[in-house]
This record gives structure tokens, C-alpha cells and sequence, in this order.
């Protein structure tokens, strides 16, 4: 172990000096496709390497290819944080590779996953008695819940959201061969629910925090719409269910305890590292007729319930351990605390778009995300966008929303400053006027 | 940065102790159902805790409920190792903390990934030009290749697979609401082509290296009827594949390169910890028309199809870094080294089965998985298995093969030597004679 420990030591620097210094990295990776390619061998070694060989060639080949999800100036799509503890829970992580097919395979991977669950159930404030477990990403909690809605009622096979819903939303219908009724969006780009047709349907999905524009859905109305129909309701709340943390933003998830799924994503708001996506429902029954599959050689007489039989996957990491992390590392006022400042750093960027009237903002704020537009043609905003994310200070992304194309400016990571922010207002307005 | 450094060390110090003295801790976990979860508090912090608070509870709380899969001496299931170097590219990737949905967003991340797949493909002996991508799982993998087969040939909704194939099949067809026809194995547990019928199947899927036994079908008679028949051919070598690295075992590969579909997990047996389930394809553009779907926020002018289009997910993480370090830091001839010494350990550990009249072979051993018995009944070798786990010493599992119960010893990690296996041998001899 003596070359771990040095070589560990060694990239353990790497990383601590890579966040100290990614702030002025170019957020953006300016390669051209097939650079990294054509930098990297086309055959794979015969002989071993040191590792100080692959940290070389991370430096000199890959870094070029970086996007720098982690620098406090990316601003673009969800911002989201690796923090400290995540960081070192994942070195953990890799050190045990628990492998979680079955309860006795790693009891504790398991009951910390259900324990922190329950936890981030209550910060949320969730009602009690949901059953909750960890998947990859929020595609693979929108697809497992479905697949659960399909199961609760044979024979519809229609799914009912908004035109703003996630991908995630398509690819799962389509992979269940479901039918996908996509309502429109009212002038705030939610869900109207006079609209709702949940005729032969088996789900509706109402969306907290959409991606483009993260409006927030009328979950009690749709959850009515629901209950009286006998239909699913799924909730994604991937990126906005963190704020749930703070109790004066909680109007914004009115309803949501009524649903039969909820997805939240921690690995966008709330420091942990992709992968941790967490689903609860209260139908765990649903789930479990659904997926649970046990087969001989996996049998064995613990009684207990393994968290497989109430998804498709069968083997799992321990990604419960990042999670317990991160939650006792900021504790519920340090979460509080950095969700509150980025509403105030997005408020802050909303009144100085707002004040300069060469700019517009475009939709409603509920969050962390500020659309806006120069005053101006699509094709003037498209041009500025890759003018601001040429320079590399900072990087942006861009939707589309009532049929015009729109900049956003997500703000999220837990190491961006004010400065930060004032920094992209700057490059937005100086790139804004050389147009 | 200050306290990552410093809490940092102390956590790769934990690492490096824990790989050290892994050996000597019992394999499989001692608690009860529901110990961990009443060990945690039911509530979350409300405020911040340090990260030594994480590790003390990590020793005092959770390390009881870890089941060892990085011991030496752990031979259950599929035996794996989260090598040295892949502990420090996980160190990397929660740093780096890259989301893979366009190759934008990550041009490294993309790049790599198909090249070290390409490596991969080369190290394996498969044939140039596959397209290659990493999924968590084989469940996973599994998944997308039979929905692909199923949009490959409409109205055909049957898979065809042996019994003895993994039930990721099982969960994967319920999901896709295909019909699943096993055909019965031959007495050395391989699917009989006699029995193949094909019609209405969208897929067959082939297996090298089943779970229970790891037998190997008839790979080029299954893919001679696949071909006449018009039928997706998916090859499951999710343990086995690894061993296709050294040429001299390639005998048991024949065939795969006929596949539509390869699946092989160097979590299992290359050194990778979970999740890196690595899946190619032949038929790149089915994939692609069967799952990629681009919304307008992630609509961008780079021409380059990203890996997020060629299956259910969206977002993925930085995987092949683990998967290239490992590659690098062991280059060909290491890992050839270390699946060789693993067959002549399993050679050894039947050898002294066979040498001794109270024990028995049940199977053909085409790799490094042994399955035996005591001669005597199901009841016997049940509780044996029991008896010899509750020791701590070792961890065997068991599974049912020609309605007979079976041990099985699963050689696999990279940290095993002949001394474990001569003491898993000692373990179970005593166990045994006290039954």
C-alpha cells in the first residue's frame, strides 16, 4: 500500500488544488470533436503504468476536454456542486465498492440508503411513512416510477404532463410504449390543468422547477385530477425539491406530498455528485410487485426486503454514504443557508437584467434560474450566447420558451460568489453591446 | 481548502488501512435486520457537523453492517476488486464531478469512453468497429439491448433465453412487456439449440459464464439461427468477458463477435469498482433511433452525437476514468496475469475437491468459479454454507443446479492468494466433518 498512499496523497493534492484554481479555468471546453480522440493512443497499454502516468495524461490530454461543471461560473443547464465531504465520501465509496444486490451483501448500505431517505424526506417536509431508495439519475426515477403507474393500472397506457416536462418523461414512455399526451403550458409555462385530459391514462406528471424555466406545475389541482381519475401521479422535482429545505419556500411544493412518486435530485441542488437521484413513493407495494425478482441463487433467509425488488437494477453502490455526508457535514442550516443565497444571488441578477433596458427577463423566478433576453432577434441572443461562452469566463445555456429563444443563468454551485454573479452580468452586458 | 486537505488525509489513510487489514475482518456481515437503522438517528442534524464526525460513525456505526467484498476472502457471488487505481480515478471523478448528457457538456468524458471501450474491444479480441458505451449495470446494459432488438424487429415480442440465464433478463422483458421463453440447459448447464425456437422472438440472448455454474452456450450455433431467423443476437458475458483477455481462453468466446449486443462488467473481474457495465453494439443506429430524443435546451450546433443518445439515460458520470486508470496502471500482461492466477487457483481449489470422497464437483468450471458439494443432502450442504459463514473466514454462496442445492467458491479478487484459498478449503473441510 506504500504507492497507494504516496500516489494517493499526490492526487489528492490534484484535486484540492483543482477546485481552489477552477475558477479560472474557461468554464467551457473550447477542443474541437475527435481532439481527445486523436490525442489518446488508439491501442490500450501492454505493460503496467504508474498512476503518476494516467495523472500526467489527465493534465495533458483530458483537461483540455473538461467542462468545468465545478467552477462557481458555470451557469448553465443545473448548476450543481461536488462539495468536500461528497468529494472524500466518494474515496470512501470506491475504498468498501459495496456492492447492494441483496440486504446481507451490505446490511449497511441499505439501512443508512432508507435512514437518509427518511431524513431528507423530513428537511423536504415530506410526510412520513414513504418508502425511498437512491437511483442513477432522475431518467432512471421517472422510468421506474412509471413502470410502476403502468403496473397500477393495466390497460392505460396513456401519460398525461405538460409541454414543459423533462426528456426523461419521453424516454420513459417511449421505452414503456406508452402514449405520451404532452398539455400545454399556460403564459408561465405551467401545466393548465383545464386542459388535463386523463382519459385511458395510468400517470400524469406535474413538474416542479422545469427545466427551461423552472415554473412549478399546480400540483393540488392536477392531484385532485388524479384522485378523482384513479391515475399516478409522479412529481419531478429534480433540480427545485432541494429548496423544499427551507420552510418559507415550501408554497412552492404545495401538493406534492399527495403524490404516488416524487423525484428529487441531490446530485443537482444539494452538494452530492451525480450519481444520487432520490425517488420516495407511498405505493412501495407497486414497486415491489413490479420488480421484485429473486432469483435461487440470490435466495437466502433474511426476510428482509432488498432494495433491488423495488427497482430494475439489481446491484447498486453505496451511494447512501455521500448523501449521509453531505447532510451531516452542512446539517439542515448550512443547506438552508446556501439555497437561500443563490434565491438572492438570482434576485440580484433578475433586478439588474430587469433595470437595464436593453435586456428582458421572460418568465417567473420561483427559484435559482433567471430567463432572460437581449432585446433583440433569436438569432441575435443565439449569436451571444456563443460569443459569452467563447470567452470561457463564464458559461450559459439557453432554451426556448413561447417560441422565442431565451438565455438562462442558473445559479446553484455552493462555490459561487456575488462576485461571480456580477462577473457574468458584466460578460453578458459587455458581449451584449459588441454585438 | 485547508480542512479537505487535512480531512482529505485522513480519509486516505482510512482507505489504505481498511485495503490493509481488510483480510482480517469477517467477510460477511454479523448484524441483525434493522441494527444499523437503530443505530443512526431517526432525525437529521440540524447543524454542521466535521467530517470526523462522518468517519467516527463510519467506524462506530456502519462498519458492523459492511459485508467485505474487498476482501481477500471473499468468494460469493462474483468475487470483484475496486483496485488501487480505481479508488484514485473515483478520488478524480468526484473532483472533476463531469455530467455526461451532450459531448459539449464534457468532451473528455465522451472520448474517453469510446476509447477505452475501443481498447477494451481490442484487449477482448472483438472485432474493430463496434460501438461501445458504459452503463452502470448489466441490468442496465441488458435492458437497452433488448429494447433495441425489440424496435429492431416490430411485433415480434418474444426473448429467448436458457434457464440458467441472469434474471437482469427476467427483469428486463417484464419491463418491456416481452414474452420470456427459457429453453432448458443440457447437463453441463449450457442452452440446447435443439430446443431454440425462435419464432415471434425479437432477441435471443446467449450467455458466457451463467451465474450459477458459468457455463457457456453454444454461442455459433445460436448465432447461425439468429442470423437465418432474422433475431437479435445479445451475448451476456458480464462476468466472463474479462477473461477473454488472455488469447488461450478465447476458445470459450467463440462466436460473440456475431453478437448485436455484448455485455461484459469490469466491475466484476478487471479491477473496476461498480458501476462499469460496458455494452457494444454492431447495430450503433438502432440504438440511436431507439433512444435519442434531444429537447431544445440541449440543442446545440456541435454535430456530434452524444453517448446520452444511444440509451435511456441522460446524465452519465465520468466512469471511464476508473476504467482507463485501471487499464493503464495494469496494461495488458497485468491483467492477463491476475485472470490466469485466478484459474489456476480455481484449478487447485477442484483439484482438492476431487482428491477428497466426501466432496463432490457438480459442474464443468470454465473459468474461476468452483461448484461443489458435500455428498449428502440439500439440508446438509444448506446448513453447511451457514455454518461456514457464520465463521467470518470466508464467504461462499450457494445456488441450485439440476435440482440439487451447490456450493459455489468464486475466485475473483486481485487481492486473493493461494493461502485464502487453501483456507477457505480448511474452512469448509472442518465445517464440514463438524456437520
Amino acid at each position: 500500500m506504500t504507492a497507494f498512499r504516496d500516489d494517493g496523497a499526490v492526487t489528492l493534492d490534484w484535486v484540492a488544488s483543482y477546485l481552489e484554481g477552477v475558477r479560472e479555468r474557461p468554464v467551457l471546453s473550447r477542443v474541437d470533436p475527435g481532439e481527445i480522440r486523436a490525442a489518446l493512443p488508439p491501442a490500450p497499454p501492454d505493460e503496467p503504468e504508474p498512476f503518476s502516468a494516467v495523472l500526467r495524461d489527465l493534465d495533458e490530454v483530458l483537461m483540455p476536454g473538461i467542462t468545468h461543471w465545478q467552477s462557481p461560473r458555470f451557469f448553465a443547464y443545473f448548476a450543481t456542486t461536488s462539495s468536500e465531504p461528497n468529494v472524500l465520501a466518494e474515496l470512501l465509496i470506491a475504498g468498501l465498492n459495496q456492492v447492494g444486490i441483496l440486504w446481507r451483501t451490505s446490511p449497511a448500505l441499505q439501512e443508512l440508503e432508507e435512514v437518509t431517505l427518511d431524513w431528507l424526506a423530513q428537511l423536504f417536509g415530506l410526510p412520513p411513512g414513504l418508502h425511498g431508495h437512491i437511483e442513477d439519475t432522475a431518467s432512471t426515477s421517472t422510468l421506474v416510477a412509471l413502470a410502476a403507474a403502468r403496473a397500477a393500472r393495466p390497460g392505460a397506457r396513456v401519460v398525461v404532463c405538460s409541454e414543459h416536462a423533462h426528456s426523461s418523461v419521453d424516454k420513459a414512455a417511449k421505452l414503456l410504449e406508452l402514449e405520451l399526451r404532452k398539455i400545454p403550458g399556460d403564459e408561465e409555462f405551467r401545466l393548465r390543468p383545464d386542459c388535463l385530459d386523463l382519459e385511458d391514462a395510468c400517470a400524469a406528471v406535474a413538474t416542479i422547477g422545469t427545466t427551461s424555466s423552472t415554473s412549478v406545475d399546480p400540483v393540488p389541482e392536477i392531484a385532485d385530477r388524479c384522485d378523482a381519475a384513479g391515475v399516478w401521479l409522479h412529481v419531478d422535482a429534480a433540480y427545485a425539491g432541494a429548496a423544499a429545505v427551507c420552510p418559507e419556500l415550501r408554497d412552492r411544493f404545495a401538493g406534492w406530498e399527495r403524490a404516488d412518486s416524487i423525484v428529487v435530485n441531490p446530485h443537482k441542488w444539494l452538494g452530492v455528485s451525480t450519481d444520487c437521484s432520490t425517488l420516495w413513493t407511498r405505493k412501495a407495494d407497486v414497486f415491489r410487485d413490479c420488480f421484485s425478482l429473486v432469483p435461487e441463487y440470490l435466495r437466502v433467509a433474511d426476510e428482509v426486503a432488498s432494495l433491488s425488488e423495488f427497482t430494475q437494477v439489481l446491484g447498486r453502490r453505496f451511494r447512501a454514504l455521500k448523501l449521509w455526508a453531505v447532510l451531516r457535514c452542512y446539517g439542515r442550516s448550512g443547506l438552508q443557508e446556501r439555497i437561500r443565497e443563490h434565491l438572492r444571488l438570482a434576485a440580484s441578477f433578475e433586478e439588474w437584467v430587469r433595470a437595464d433596458s436593453a435586456w428582458e427577463v421572460v418568465a417567473p423566478r420561483p427559484f435559482s434560474v433567471v430567463c432572460f433576453r437581449l432585446r433583440g432577434s433569436d438569432d441575435e441572443n443565439a449569436a451571444l450566447l456563443e460569443r459569452v461562452n467563447a470567452t470561457g469566463e463564464i458559461f450559459i445555456s439557453h432554451t426556448r420558451l413561447a417560441g422565442r429563444y431565451v438565455l438562462r443563468l442558473a445559479i446553484g454551485s455552493f462555490r459561487t460568489t456575488e462576485d461571480d454573479v456580477r462577473l457574468a452580468w458584466d460578460v453578458l452586458r459587455r458581449e451584449g453591446a459588441a454585438g
